[in-house]
Order: structure tokens, then sequence, then C-alpha cells
């Protein structure tokens, strides 16, 4: 998620009066203890590497292929008014702990829409996407556990592995026969954990297999479908149950709340016995403040909306496909998207950010992937389809990212 | 934060359509891969030790002293107005990672009032606080730093700690001579990690003599204000500025914005350059959607309530020290608060759960915290301090408490 250099974000606000006694940097030498941060910073900009924020205007003139709402519901006028009702009613924070006070009729009521639409028996909101992999993660496994991880997980996965000093596989990318491979022989616990579509390329894992390697090696099968929900299965229901998975006794998925529900959050789903074991264990969902009923409101009424309009789920998928057509036809390398992200090849990560920055000039926003972001050292740009994207707008943005294309 | 016994939350909506073959639980005896769960949760059962989720209603007949809303700003109007409006501006979510599309001029405006207000010179705002420390430990340290860790730390500081590989000593708790010890001998990079006030016990730390003993080694000093910002400091500016280290090129805070300002999301305030390396860098910013526009908005606007009304901060403290006089007046023994958290002992894990049930029953929302929360094994009430009690609340508050107090 680089992105072309430009001057950081950064306060320079000094304080009306100095708290501090000038602060003269400690240290034995004089020196500061964190000194050591210019030279990585340094080595950064030497590299070409520098990521910066941008903050954008709520009316962006640009055209929106790099953002995750892949619905186009973040800004619909009955979410954000199921976002603003809920602050209204139930306050702007949670106020505590889901264990304490953070729990509110409104979690319970999106955990049981949620856990019904994707047709899972239990489900469990927490902060993030984020936090919600690390739960399902580090509750599911332990020490002395097995994890199989495929190469291309997403990072929130990884941590998860990280954090639960289980053993950690990481199996070749979508390769169900090197999953097995990795299971065979262990024989106390084990977890197999994939993206159901991944983040950076837009393919989706071989679900039914991974289930059925699971199946016959007592493994559990842990999906992140954050890019699946609301672009997946029957009317947006995710790729678990696109693959029959949902309501499996073996198989957890997590969501997030920040993609076609266009809110923040993130959910576990699985047996409620999961769940249970979560509310007791699971330090990222224990330790944390409750989602802001805002949060929870807006992804709720996002989710109805999905109900009453499912076509919005085809249509994501159609737009991703349609891009992808279009933009190979004319001679650019991508990968075929199995939901609603694209991956377009570039050259050179110097290629990739020029491109990017030269959409961005013509008016169009696309993501920019490069090293280190990227496992496999390619750079590409990352577009993203949105079911709310008109034709001429689509127009707009294959001319665009055609006419400012790198040569080979 | 565990609760009462009570039916645990748990969905039993089973899909409306089972999407799964109705999925015999896998393995290659049958056996399913989550059924070692059972056993894990009689374990609890048997031990007494359930947690479970009890969700609220908008407007709960209970006089709460267990939420975190230390100000009383979370139901404030103005408040949840700044939330409100901000969805309905900005939309319901971020959109994508801050990196990509996820930074508003909303967020920029939150880091800079934030910042200014605090002392430092940056500041950058994550999902939560437990996504801040695992930035802000990450980020600072690296496998072969040293980390020195207060035993009383919170789990979000531990899970930073663990993710980071760093080699991590835990100090016993507050104190300063054994910090020193700890890096002694040391000499690459270390960081000093420690709560401001510590959330179980609401006891602060040493601040002024463990950034001496930083400055002495030349290591840097981690502050995690969750429980400070707000109410303590001039005006709620929290402890590193009560302490003369507010802008001290050695010392980086970490603030939660669920607390005092009633909301959601994490704050890392420090140098810039330290500020600037976490956007490179800290996964757990880089990977996860920026936070919601709403919760940017309320804590905007609790930020500048706290301002204008600079004495919500004192009178929370003092609320805190009116309860826990009256409260080892009648005979209780309780730790002095430093800051809003009052914690007073029970003499067991059942007798707490007692003294909590019963409270409750009479109309009094309490926290309760027993082993395993609990480092020491020490089972105690926690009760936390909010500036818009008033005295007859705080009167009836003091009479459940004492009425419903277990004999020894
Ligand atoms: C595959 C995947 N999993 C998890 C997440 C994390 O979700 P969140 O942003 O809600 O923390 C993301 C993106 O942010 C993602 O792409
Ligand atoms: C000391 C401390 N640090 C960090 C956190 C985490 O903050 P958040 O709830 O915003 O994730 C909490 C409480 O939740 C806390 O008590």
């Amino acid at each position: 998620m680089p992105q072309d250099p430009a001057p950081p974000l950064l306060r320079d606000t000094s304080p009306a009066r100095p708290a501090a006694p000038a602060a003269a940097p400690g240290g034995p030498s004089g020196a500061g203890a964190f000194d050591w941060l210019d030279a990585a910073g340094a080595a950064r900009r030497d590299a070409g590497l520098v990521r910066t924020l941008r903050p954008r205007p709520a009316d962006s003139p640009l055209l929106d292929l790099a953002g995750n709402d892949y619905l186009g519901l973040a800004r619909h006028p009955e979410v954000t008014r199921g976002a603003a009702d809920a602050a209204h009613h139930w306050g702007a924070g949670a106020t505590g702990s889901r264990l304490v006070t953070g729990s509110t009729e409104l979690h319970a009521r999106l955990e049981a829409e949620l856990a019904e639409f994707c047709g899972f028996e239990a489900a469990l909101v927490l902060s993030s996407g984020y936090a919600a992999n690390l739960a399902a993660v580090t509750a599911l496994t332990a020490p002395g556990a097995l994890i199989v991880s495929d190469a291309g997980n997403h990072a929130s996965l990884i941590d998860g592995c990280r954090l639960s000093r289980a053993r950690t596989e990481v199996a070749p990318h979508a390769d169900p026969e090197a999953v097995r491979a990795a299971l065979t022989g262990h024989d106390g616990r084990a977890l197999v954990v994939t993206d159901a579509v991944f983040s950076v390329d837009g393919d989706a894992a071989p679900l039914p297999a991974l289930a059925e390697v699971c199946r016959t090696r007592g493994a559990g099968l842990l999906i992140d479908d954050a890019h699946g929900l609301g672009v997946l299965g029957e009317g947006g229901r995710g790729a678990p149950w696109a693959a029959g998975l949902a309501g499996d006794g073996d198989v957890v998925t997590t969501v997030t709340l920040s993609k076609s529900l266009g809110s923040q959050g993130g959910v576990v789903l699985g047996p409620a016995r999961v769940v249970e074991h979560l509310v007791n264990t699971a330090r990222s969902f224990i330790f944390d403040t409750g989602l802001a009923p805002a949060a929870a409101g807006g992804a709720l009424a996002a989710l109805r909306l999905l109900r009453r309009e499912p076509r919005r789920a085809t249509r994501a998928v159609a737009v991703a496909q349609g891009l992808y057509e279009r933009l190979t036809a004319a001679g650019l390398t991508a990968v075929r998207p199995d939901a609603a992200v694209i991956s377009v090849r570039a050259p050179s990560p110097e290629a990739a950010l020029r491109w990017a920055a030269d959409c961005r000039t013509a008016g169009l926003a696309v993501g920019c992937f490069r090293p280190p972001s990227v496992p496999d050292g390619i750079s590409r740009l990352r577009l993203t389809a949105r079911a709310d994207l008109t034709d001429d707008q689509l127009d707009a943005a294959v001319r665009t990212i055609v006419a400012t294309a790198p040569g080979d």
C-alpha cells in the first residue's frame, strides 16, 4: 500500500507551553533513544519506499478505484443514517470491554443478523477485522498446536500466528496438497488458515479442496472472508456459503465490517462453542473496548440494504470482470478476478509508482503495491470494483489506466 | 473482567437453508476439529469462571460505576452529534487503510489537535488503543532489542511485546530500580514500557523516576496513558504532561479514544520521526482499515468540550478520591486512587462475584476482576469514577457497596 512520495503529514505543533524540561535527548552520550529512526528513515528514502498519509477531503474529485467499499455503501444515506442514529441513541462509544459495559443490544442484533445471513450458528463482533483475526487464530490454537498458513495470507492472520506461539508452517499459495502434506504426521490440534479472496491479487482460495483436506486430517479451517462477504455467495453471503461450508462444524470464518459493509469492525462466525470460547479466552476481544455503536449501526444498515438489494453483490463481481476483460484486451497483464479486486502487473516498483501517480493526476485513485508489501516481489496496481460505478466511470477508468500504462 | 454467570449470548439461528452438506464433523475418527472446546468449556464451568456477554439496553436503569467513560462524555449531546455529523459528512467507514483511501482531513484534524493538547510533536490515530499499543511496541523494537515491561501492564502492551519478538524482561510492578537493573549490561536498543495508570488497581506509575532511568541508560520510554488522558495533568492533558514528559524526545505515549473521550480508537503520540516510522512500518496501522469517521468525530468533539470545560478532569479525580475515602472509612480495603479507577479488595473470587451480583440487584453496575485476569491472584471490585456523577448518586453507590460487602 505504499504511496508516491509527498511530505509526511506530521504535526509541528509545539505545545503552547513546553511541559517538559526542554528535554535534551537522553542517553549516557547525550544521544536520543530514537536516533536510530533517522537512519531507518534515510534508508527508506534512498530506496524510494517512503509511505505518506494523504488526507482526503469529504468530496474528493478523484474517481475511487482504490478503496474497499465494494458495494458503494460507505456513503449511502441509509448506511450513514444507521451510523448517525446509533451514535445518538447508544452513545459515541461502547464505554468498556464487551465483557463489562461494552455489549449493547445493538451489538447483539448485529451478531444475530450476520450469523443468520452468513449461515453460521454464532457470531462475535470485535473492533476490527485485524482484531478478529488475532482473536480467532490465538483462541483456536496454542503452543503445541500446528497452524498451516497460506503464503499469501493477510498480515493480520500472520500476526495471529505469531501471537499464538503455535508452530506455523507456511504452505505454498493455494495448494491443498501442500496443506495435506504439512498436516501429515502431526497428531495434535491443527488449524488451516487462509484468506478466502487474497487481498493483493484478488484470487480465490480453493476452499472445497482445503475443507476436504482438513476433514480427512481432523484439522479446523479458518477462512478470512474480508473480501468475500457482500461479494461472493448467494446475495453476498460470502465465500464459505458459496463453497457449501457455511455452518460446517469444523469451519470458522472472520469478516470485516469495513469493506462491503462500508463501516468498521470485525466479526468471527462459527459454531456457538467457538464463539463461547473466544468470549472467554481471546485477548484481542477481552482487553479491547467494544465496537462503537455508530460502526455497528452502520454495518447493520448496510447488511439490511444488501439483503434487500442482493444484486449489488453480483454487480460488483461483474464490474471487476469487465475491468479485467478490457484491461487485458488492451494488452495489460492482470489476474482474473474471483471477486472485486483486480491486480494489474507493473514492470517495476518505480513504474508502478509512476503509473499510480499518473492515474491520480488524471483524476483516478488506484492502489499501488510494491515490495516489501508484496510477498512475491511483483509490483502491481490494485484496482477495486464498486457496484455503484457507472458505465461512464468505468470507461474513463479504463481509458486512464491504459493511457498511463508504462511501456515494456 | 469476568461477570457473574448467565446463559451465554449465542445465536441459535440456523441458516434459513443449510448451505453446507449437513456437515458431519470431520476428522478421521468422525470427531470434530473443535471437540476439545467442550472440555475447555466444562473446565471453565467447573471452576466458576465462565464469562458471558450481557447486552445492555440504551437506557439501562443501572447506575454505572463499571464503564470507563470517566468524563461522562459518551452520551453527551455534543459528542454524539460530533459522531453523527461525521458519519453523514464523511461516510460510515474510512473505506481503506490509512495509507490508501482511509485518511480523511478529519483524521488529520484530530491528530493535530490531540498532539497539541497533549504536548507532543505528532500523533497517529489507529482503530483502537489495543492496535496503537501493538504498533508502538513492535515498531520501536525488533528482535535483538530489549523491552523492560512492568508486571502490571495491560494485555495489549504484553501482546505487543510478544509480537515484537524482542527479548522482554518483566520488571516488578512500579519499581524503577528494577528497571535500571534490567537495562544494565544491555547495549543495544531498549524500550521501557509501562501503563501510566494501571488498569486494574488504578495506581500510577512512577513516571519521573522511570524517565530518569531511561535517560541514563539511553532507553526509550513508552507510556500507555489510556486511563490518564482526560483525567490527569493540567485540564486532562494526561500523565506525561503531569510528569513534565510531554514532548520529550525519548518518550512515546499511547492513548485510547474510548475512555475519557467517550468514543473509539487509539493514538500514538511522540516525536515526528516516531510517527513517520510507524506510518511506514507498524503492521497494525498499515494492514487495518482507518478509524471510522464517526469515532474520530466523536473523539474530536469530546476533546474540544474538555478544553472548554477542564474542570471535568479534576472532578473525575475528586469523585474517585471521595469514593475511596468513604469506602475505606466504612472498613473496606481499597487502593488509594491516583486517577479515576478505584480497586476494592474482595476476600475471594466467589465473594467478589457475589458482591458484584448483589450490587447489580441493588441497581449498581461495578466491575469484578478475578483470576486469571488479575496477575496477583487477588479478586476485587473495580469501580470507576465519572465526572458527571451527582452527590446523590455517589451516596447511593457507597450505601450499596457497603451494604452488600461480604463479611470477613
Ligand atoms: C484479508 C484481510 N483480512 C483482514 C483485514 C483487516 O480488516 P480490518 O481493516 O477491519 O482490520 C483486511 C484489510 O484491512 C484484509 O484485507
Ligand atoms: C491500559 C490500557 N491500555 C490499552 C487499552 C486498550 O484500548 P482500546 O480499548 O481502545 O483498545 C485499555 C483498555 O481497553 C487499557 O486499559
